[in-house]
């Protein structure tokens, strides 16, 4: 890739693990187009590097590289490429060397033919998985989940690919949301747990997959179901197969997905993300609303909770912090002096809103307290009176296996400080956390998810040398 | 400047006129990185290009290109450049060629020394001197003002750059908030009608002026006061002189830069940006606010009007159009077709928010009423029952020629259909603008105000064809 | 990778196929930067991709990249980065889709570790190989012979490298001069018929290889032997091994290397490349010299030969064309119309030095005659009253399966022209080819090398369908 | 322009002073793919940057920028742009800021409508005719005499643009190769001295101006004169007119041109540039021819000499240094001591071609001795027993106020050293210079030539403080 003094500027707390979109049509179109749409609206889940694989013909044809949808994609706005199945991927920022390998889609020759795979997700027996295959000689240029899987596929003796990926799923343990092309037909599967989502929607050519809605409705695809835990659905000229692999289990779906992850327009789970905010900053007032005149929220991730928190407290809502829409745009942070400018260029508080108030400033949860800290800062210098941080969602404390970024242990500040402590070492004059009965309470069927982050019973015991980042 | 097959997708209604800033230090310091964070404040007034000047020993050197803040003037975020005075520019997007030619700053040597000059604005007797600049025999590199202002600078026959100054703004008509470097001192100029904002600020080492309050703030430099129209500010080592060379006129403040330029979170002629536009909203709920069942936002431009309209109208605000942060990126349009994909791609539904409502959205202005269409679209297909569009400025009718690119009088929708041929030509249940005397309540000082855009009356006479865009 | 629309001119007739480079040092040093040089230096070896794997501590790290060597590994110029081993690869050009995949180096993860490898050459039997290996469930991200063999290693059962790399080495047919990373050890293996060049050369702290000497002068390594066919010589902390795999066979060296691929000062099987072309210009002028008043070159593969030629037959040297030195660099050639131009702008007749003569053009080999052709009507244009072409190899008629891209048989314009057809369709006086005998006897052992692409004799039998290009 | 970390290395030792090329066309034409051809061919007098400016309609189009002719005029190959009349530049490397300021050609409006200039050349009463202007309040945007020039022209009072042309010109003094395009006229004038080459070709439709005829030849125009010194020529719709401005002066051709800058396949000044450097290098052997086996070429610059010198002398012509094709290209010198890695990627020696050889090298010219040195320790360590350097010009020991970037007094190896002291300061066996007056023996008229860089004596008085580098 050509060499970048520029870097990605991501503040983003936690880091993403990807989002995947596919489509298979009736008749040839101009497939990878559409999937560049897709993908732009899932930006969100993962900005490090973008990739398409499309069929021209009978041949399958990858493109990838780091960087994000509108840099790495932008020559598929414009050209046209005919194609009858496509998927695409999503994938977020990591650091270190070979990087480029990980990036998806990944596409294999096989005893099968041509195989492209990108999924959502981590595997947390891959260690296993991987030692098992090395000593059958395997090899592997990357350090994917990805690669992993498809090297499992590979060696299924089974004759047919639904077979080989029945051979396959059920000896994957964890979270994986993923879409395969195999020969002209589009495969998504999700694991039995369900932790990340994956949604189908269909027009009269197109049945498309995407990690959320938002995609979906990018496309003008507007009736989605999701596809089920345990589930593979196989879709090609129009005829869609539903084939179950592991029903059974109990779901696991990501919490965290409805509280921070997804965006607010896309339904996850069946939820309507912003309306699920919504009610989590009403829970939120209801355990802890004093203290404030006005409630403000952190653009844009604590906006719906601020909506909920306020209606149900009745304070009134204002814009308290405005964002700069250019922060996004990549730009060198060379020093860690220099973190807090970024929050600076990002985040301004507008004084005359908050001046000499007592403000309540919703968040949608807090991971190692920095960002807060300079938060609070700023809304202080901005003549703020008080300042409650709200955050609706319970303390981090545990390590996810299942997909998502969390920092090790001791940098959670949940593990190192209560509410008090934090709120202390923040600056600010309180700081509540969204406990989790009320958060269960929020969604209808609370045993369908996962909350081994805040409270570390996992949905089933994962050998811990797995934690590490994998994917 | 290198090839470049993405050009940037604005789809600002109404173009911006250039921000500026500038820098005076007591002490030598590292002014081109802080103009690069006052710069990347003021990236909304102008996304074409950038540049800044500073001085290098008694040499000025001046950087700028075409791009945005974070791509053209990246280095100076890493490395240091000691200087005692800098200003620099950010400058909204023209089509055509020449364009790196018109970019500012303008460093020129001339009999007088090395002089950089940036500015916000729009000179109306712009061909009038230019002619007589031609008569004389000077040339012109590009068709901006700028190097139009360097000419008459240069052949004033005054022996200090004061006087120059004092020779030379009095022949300009029009809007100008600039900044000059002229050897080691800055000096800040602002028209006497006030048509653009210019504020200064202080700390103990540094003065610092700037288009917008926000600029400041980036920088820790909170104490703001205007230059006022008709004012020169002059600043080196610390020493600050006002000097008054037209302060006679009655002010003509653009009232455009509160209704839709300036950031929010800005303090412009002594209004907080935000707080104003939340008057305003109240002010359009006060004309006409039945019909709704909730307030949404065209985001971000309406939401302060949007959260205004709220409260005084009663009805509940919500979150009915999310923004992607991601679309403020570059990428191509290469068909109108795509132009409405560019709005899908960067606003969305949330449809449970919406689904079954009569919903009041908010926006500030009505240029062409192209994206009104567009949105008024998504929000019919994501469900909302009704949908009645309020703008919290009045008709726009008008050409402006103290430096807004507003399109001819043809493109305007409003000198073409009534607010109910417009709701029915963009598809809304109804649309309403704010009346002229609402806007004028909205202040304290109407009269010091220009509404030129929106009744036709001027500060003073145009001739016509200077109306063409220059800047 | 970055989109470019910018793709490489080359003018170059024949494709080669890759050069690698190697260097294990006693103490850590900054061999990335080394490697720069020394295949900077490799670079008319291959333009498409260039690439490099070093230790870094325990673990491999691999940066390589569509492009030159002077873009792609730039920065290794500037920066530091301690090793005690690496190697790197510079890859011809080809078309087509999932280029990035076959660049190389290739590096995996393994039973054994990690593995670096690097290579050139073809591997004749890779078609039989792969089908056994897709039986066994592998899977291949790329189409190279690297992948391939890396694969093989992999399984063997063997516990150490060296014997993995004896079970795994005699089981591939072809050519393969390459280099291997394993823990800090460095491999450099080539086959048994020795069809592509390797050589060793050693300083007190360094042991290098690299495919021609040239890339060892780089270096200021001066004393070099070579890699012996069938031969694995194994490297670390400045112990060498040497391992026979393989050493009965036949010498089979690759006559057109000396022809043609290797740079002039290159010594190259034991013989200097420039008096080994200046003897075959001279056999060339025994054969038949007469004709002409002077001896031109085709600049600059065919400087030595003409030189060669001009002493032999006592013809005065000339320079009649010149090379632009800027030709090398990238433009598009968006038509075939453009081809001509590209000559053109490449090579220029200096009229004055040809006006009126009888001019012998030597050339290394002829292909398509397209180059030629255009060749003659410049020296035509430009005054030459008569053009012989001499080529300083004989008449190409068969493909190579040994690491050269030659054209299919039809495009070979030997295979469908006689000498006096060609000289017609060419626009020259004459044409003549050096006589295979002749070839034979400028070197001592002629019964070591490899002439298949001039009489089809190749060294063993080959299954046609191995004769796609493949590396 | 786009930030660059990347540097162009460029190891000629004296730098050029620009070429410039222009078309007329009887009917409109694709000018910009011409001038792109024509360019290209004239890139070796300027790498810094490159610009063209064409008509569209009545419009005068511009487009020019730092870098390589094949990267900043790519798109004009592909593009198709019809214009009746087009000018472009090409232009050196030079240090510092604001170098785009400087980039040609220059386009400005004026009293007359649009002009634009391009020029090879350097103004020597610059200074003083700045001073004039700044005194009358010109503005300066650069430091070019091309700006200074067009302030000049359009100050004319004069009517037409001829008169202008003829007003202005005569003004200046020193050096000026140039062309002027106004309305859809071309204009082609030198200065009365002659410094520069500038020729005119035609073809039924073109009338083509170029500072060699190499340019011309690319573009198939064979028929070419010189612009006269002293004389304009104005070309439109195939009409020519020749003016003379200035006839009456003694000619100063620049003798640089022919022993160095200009392309040898080029006439300049009349002369074959190779057929004169053979005589050079004869000229050379008949001073001082003993003590060599073999005669070698600084390539490329040195060939033709080498040539001459090998017949002259009876020695015979090796090949004894190759240049790398790959080293034009662009990458970092991050240090000195890189310097001699620059000169070793670049030429290599060819060990058995010199190997216990005495060796005669032949270059052009010599002004620092830096990269002789490391030449000559490069030819000892490859093996030549003795090295003896023949320079085919005399010792330059003056700067050049006429367009030659020469060194200062100091810089000059041969203002500190004898020829003897060089030898042994670079470590070569000998060292001997062309005597002035064998010199001018080569030529037929060799009072018509400029060798102030030898001798100091200037065609006419200059003040001293014009000798700084402008252009």
């Amino acid at each position: 890739m050509c060499s970048q003094t520029i870097t990605p500027s991501c503040s983003c707390r936690l880091k993403h693990y990807c989002g995947v979109a596919g489509v298979s049509s009736l008749k040839e179109a101009n497939l990878p187009q559409k999937l560049f749409y897709a993908l732009f609206s899932l930006q969100h889940r993962g900005q490090e590097s973008a990739g398409i694989t499309y069929n021209r013909g009978d041949e399958l044809v990858t493109y990838k590289d780091l960087g994000m949808v509108s840099q790495v994609l932008t020559h598929y706005l414009a050209e046209e490429h005919l194609s009858d199945v496509a998927l695409g991927h999503v994938r977020y920022s990591t650091q270190g060397a070979n990087r480029i390998e990980n990036a998806q889609p990944f596409s294999v020759r096989s005893n099968k033919g041509q195989i492209s795979f990108a999924h959502n997700g981590n595997i947390s027996n891959s260690d296993e998985l991987r030692e098992s295959l090395f000593a059958q000689g395997s090899i592997f240029s990357g350090t994917s989940d990805t690669e992993l899987i498809l090297h499992l596929l590979s060696r299924s003796a089974k004759k047919e690919f639904e077979e080989n990926l029945l051979d396959t799923l059920p000896r994957l343990q964890g979270a994986f949301s993923g879409l395969f092309i195999f020969g002209k037909k589009l495969y998504a599967v999700r694991d039995p747990y369900g932790f990340r989502p994956l949604v189908m929607g269909k027009t009269n050519d197109l049945t498309v997959f995407a990690s959320e809605t938002c995609a979906l409705d990018t496309l003008g695809v507007n009736v989605a179901e999701e596809v089920e835990p345990g589930e593979i659905i196989a879709v090609e000229n129009g005829r869609i197969d539903r084939i179950d692999f592991g029903k059974q289990k109990k779901k696991s779906q990501c919490v965290f997905e409805l509280i921070y992850f997804a965006r607010p327009d896309s339904t996850v789970f069946g939820y309507s993300v912003h309306m699920l905010r919504k009610k989590m900053g009403a829970a939120l007032a209801a355990v802890d609303a004093d203290g404030g005149d006005i409630v403000i929220s952190v653009p844009d991730s604590g906006n719906s909770a601020a909506l909920g928190y306020s209606v149900a407290s009745g304070l009134p809502f204002e814009h308290g912090l405005t964002r700069n829409h250019y922060s996004g745009r990549t730009f060198i942070e060379p020093t860690p002096e220099m973190r807090e400018f970024g929050v600076r260029l990002k985040l301004h508080p507008i004084k005359r809103a908050i001046k000499g108030k007592r403000v309540t400033i919703i968040d949608d949860s807090m991971v190692r307290g920095t960002t807060s800290r300079i938060l609070i800062r700023l809304l202080k210098e901005g003549g703020a009176r008080e300042v409650h941080l709200r955050l609706s969602a319970p303390e981090i404390k545990h390590p996810c296996f299942f997909g998502i970024d969390i920092p090790t242990k001791d940098e959670l500040i949940s593990n190192r400080m209560t509410p008090e402590q934090i709120a202390s070492f923040i600056g600010a004059d309180s700081v509540s956390f969204l406990p989790i009965e009320s958060l269960r309470a929020c969604v209808d069927n609370p045993d369908d998810f996962c909350y081994a982050c805040f409270t570390g019973e996992y949905p089933f015991k994962v050998r811990d040398r797995s934690a590490r980042r994998k994917n």
